[in-house]
């Protein structure tokens, strides 16, 4: 799809520290994506660190984003739970708005929602759940992009919605035939090898489709890459992916997003 | 002082439900005051019931504020916490936020902030607490009306900051000659006749000043009366003092607040 | 079964307040039951909240039992965690080991064990998930009497555990054939008449089975009658079963439990 | 003081993990101490982790205690909180019992209570405090051995309680002449230099005294040592200590207290 901007978005989780326990390596990361994911408090994060990591991301110039979850810090919010549409949009809206007096407090505005762990996969399985939140979302501020996975029902439901959405893609994983991801378990599922992540990335922006293990191409939005930074192997891989894509001429800055 | 407008605000804390748990009786007070302040999910409340609230307030005109406290659930926030100006500020926007999205998501609009038990009683004496707290919340909206407490820290730190508030008095409270309140134990310090609390309202309205127990009277801004929802007994002051400020003239309206 | 000892127990839920919020009619329940299932801090009680309810309790000769849950104080235990054994274990000692604490503390000693709310409905289905629990309570108490639901998972891993267990059945819901509870949507599924529900209690001991919606016997181990106390409906049902029980010569005692 | 037996206790904080969030290297210092004081899931720690540090623990044969303090994850137990006599115990007691019953699915046993960061503090200057945790304590076990900080409240009390307790010291900090610590702020309060400190520790072990910054001697009871584990540098002193100790011919082993 020659029609594809050269621009692309690098998105990482951040503000996942807690009280006097730290997570990851913000600052790290701070240097290499353009879209911060910050936890809002429920699964991770708190007031404190959050302010703290909007601030150094306003002074890297990265896009301040939403990355709210359920309110389970033992689970970190990988726990499913079983909630109402209605509970799901207190939870979104609750969540985002914090963080956006949060993003007003450290000199910035916040342009994105993504959605967190055990959530997130709720709403990448069932379309009730991914409008519940985007809904919510999207009355707080009809002008968020919101971060949706490329090929699963958060991206059906920002398409039917009419929003702006930024598509999302893995460095890291690999995908079945349906666009889903290749279960932890499974052999391949997740690429370690830098090399190997960066041009399984160029080339499913190249093709404006995601690469299945199985080889075929899945056509899809690919607005922004999700990495990681816990650990050093992380780190260099996403240093790595960024030198690569600045070297085949792309230009990293936050999704703007489409409303397709 | 006869340019005070004969108009009057009555303010009550609602939301203070939490999960399974019911406190107040949130839909007696919203027929009787004209603003509500409403619990953020710290000291009590939680999204589901702050939606809830919010929603209710809307329908029957009530003004809404956000009424901020500190992450204490058990104690409800209303033992002390010995915070820095910096996590006081983070305390209070990650509240207002989450309050103001609520508001939005509820029809409404945030108009007002007044704190919390514990961390209104350390602003109440200790101005850089007070400070700390409100230049936050205007940080994130500067048209926010805070309800200061008259004669304390809180109104000298509003006149400072040269922003808009309200003057707050209490109906049931006995006041020292200083604007304290005349401390629990004492005899006298809690006003239980309705018919006495409405005399001292009419009275402190009509003079400008708070009326003191030894009939001192202390020049005060008077904006916003503090009510009470929890029992029949303070229901019936609530409907009592209404009916007497309405039968003197008085309109009642959520508060605008004053710079000076 | 003329051999049935014609003793039986009364179980009620208590301790269910947290921190300002009360919940329940502990006071009366106390004057009825036989047995209390206290709540240990994490789906509701507190410390202050425990420390009260078995005072009271062991001042009234109730026997003392822990009534462990998720860690959900904002869904009252009543959403389903997915835990692995091991933390399900842990999540049963540590709560077990504070209320053997608390009872000690209130000169009193814990009896049995019944788990609660999604906790317990995940144990009645999944022998797995029962065991984790019964296996990790018994290992700090091998004298615990384990409440168990009669014809469920519960019994079968009690009975396979050889431990001391009660059989316990509901005085106010309908059984499916299975011996599984009529769904609370269908009509029938809760019964309200006090007269009804002690009828089919007396049934139901009598003949030393559950009696379905069908008509159906299901022959069970019934030691432990569960009520509840959420209004006063509730509490006239639990003392017209109390009544009629007494009136039909069976002695109120707490459950010593079978080792069968 | 040649009476003194030449038998010492280490100790150290554990378990202060929460959820996703790891603090501390317990592995580490497990190698070292002797006794082990573990965090009971109000300021740190939570069942599972409480499970492996506990598990841990009885493998290396470091002996076993509750380290209760406040319940306030965010502020890690050393905010104060101002609580009742009657509360702190109903806190004291609620952690103890969980610690307990987790040391038993352990495999060992619980031997001592040592309180945590505010609450310690606070039950160093004030006998009342100091003694509404112990007694909590004790009436839960009799037997316990309660680290009191020589020279201070926690002491007398325990002495007055006629109960076993061991007078504990730090490796790290200077003292005052009236035995408190003097402040972090002055220079000189924490001593860097492993040699140092063990110089002193072995100075004050020799003398039966305190060391105060000024010289002076202030007769002590001295039974267990407090070590960190906070980074290479804090572990490097407590092995540093460990051989000396070891090599003075001290024999190190979980402290068993005295009654004086």
């Amino acid at each position: 799809m020659s029609s594809q901007p050269k621009t692309i978005d690098l998105n990482a989780d951040m503000g996942e520290s807690f009280g006097p326990w730290t997570m990851g390596n913000d600052a790290a990361l701070l240097d290499i994506v353009t879209s911060a994911n910050v936890a809002c408090g429920f699964h991770a994060g708190d007031a404190d660190t959050m302010a703290q990591t909007m601030s150094e991301a306003v002074r890297n110039g990265v896009g301040l984003g939403a990355h709210p979850g359920f309110a389970d810090l033992q689970g970190f919010g990988r726990r499913r739970v079983s909630l109402s549409p209605r509970e799901l949009a207190n939870l979104v809206t609750y969540q985002l708005g914090a963080a956006q007096a949060m993003a007003r407090a450290a000199g910035g505005q916040l342009r994105h929602l993504k959605l967190h762990g055990a959530l997130a996969n709720m709403a990448s399985e069932d379309e009730a759940i991914a409008r519940a939140c985007y809904e919510a979302a999207l009355m707080v501020d009809p002008e968020l992009v919101i971060f949706a996975i490329s090929g699963t029902a958060q991206e059906r439901v920002a398409r039917a919605l009419g929003c702006t959405w930024a598509g999302e893609i893995f460095a890291d994983r690999a995908y079945n035939d349906d666009a889903t991801l290749v279960s932890r378990g499974e052999p391949g599922a997740v690429i370690h090898d830098p090399a190997e992540a960066a041009d399984r990335v160029l080339t499913m922006l190249h093709d404006g489709a995601l690469l299945a293990a199985s080889g075929a191409r899945i056509p899809a939005q690919i607005d922004t890459i999700c990495l990681h930074g816990d650990g050093e192997t992380a780190l260099q891989m996403a240093r790595h992916l960024k030198a690569r894509l600045e070297g085949e001429g792309y230009a990293l800055a936050p999704a703007k997003g489409v409303r397709i």
